[in-house]
């Protein structure tokens, strides 16, 4: 398990069947043993990817010795969604077209607004 | 090197100074020995870190033997964000909240272009 958390988070993500828990636990909350049924892998090994996903702070694990309901934790997701947020106008340009577009749109108001005050002509 | 592309993006990103070497080539090109200098790595280790980028997807480099510039290659990072949207609505209500007031402002513009042709009242 690498130190940082970032490390952390990208190290326990790379691996499929991690990612395919997460994305089960996306849906609520549920027991390992539900968890487990769609993998053909041992319990244990089930339990070995759930251990990396908590150790990473990915999930959270219910401390109930019959019941132990997995839950998915959002914040190390949205630390790299954050990290991610550097690089994203390597592809995104529509980001900027988006805020391009609301501001037109908003333009738009406030002029209609001031003409419909003032009887003006329309111009845009 | 896992075996699926999305694997060995987060195992290629779960090391600090591999995203220290994106963060800089985020910035333009550059070669192996302007790379290197900001760590206090060797320059062999430097160049493993950049064969796990490359083999990642995540950079390709120059053929030319004396000038080998390094250069992102935004695609896996790409997909990683593709990934992350499954769990964006956990953090980020604001993105619900932008998509309500843009058709907010949409059926506005709509609406108003009908009255403007129809001469209705206003009920907005």
């Amino acid at each position: 398990m690498p130190n940082d958390r970032l490390s952390a988070t990208f190290s326990a993500l790379a691996d499929p069947t991690r990612r395919a828990i997460l994305a089960r636990l996306a849906l609520g909350e549920t027991t390992v043993g539900e968890l487990a049924k769609p993998f053909k892998i041992s319990g244990p090994a089930v339990s070995k990817h759930l251990r990396v996903l908590e150790q990473a702070g990915l999930i959270v694990r219910g401390r109930e010795a019959q019941w132990r309901p997995c839950r998915i934790v959002p914040d190390p997701l949205k630390e790299v969604d954050g990290w991610l947020g550097h690089y994203r106008r390597f592809w995104d340009a529509s980001l900027d077209r988006l805020g391009d577009y609301l501001q037109q749109l908003q333009g738009k108001d406030k002029r209609r607004g001031r003409k419909k005050r003032k009887g003006e002509s329309r111009r845009d």
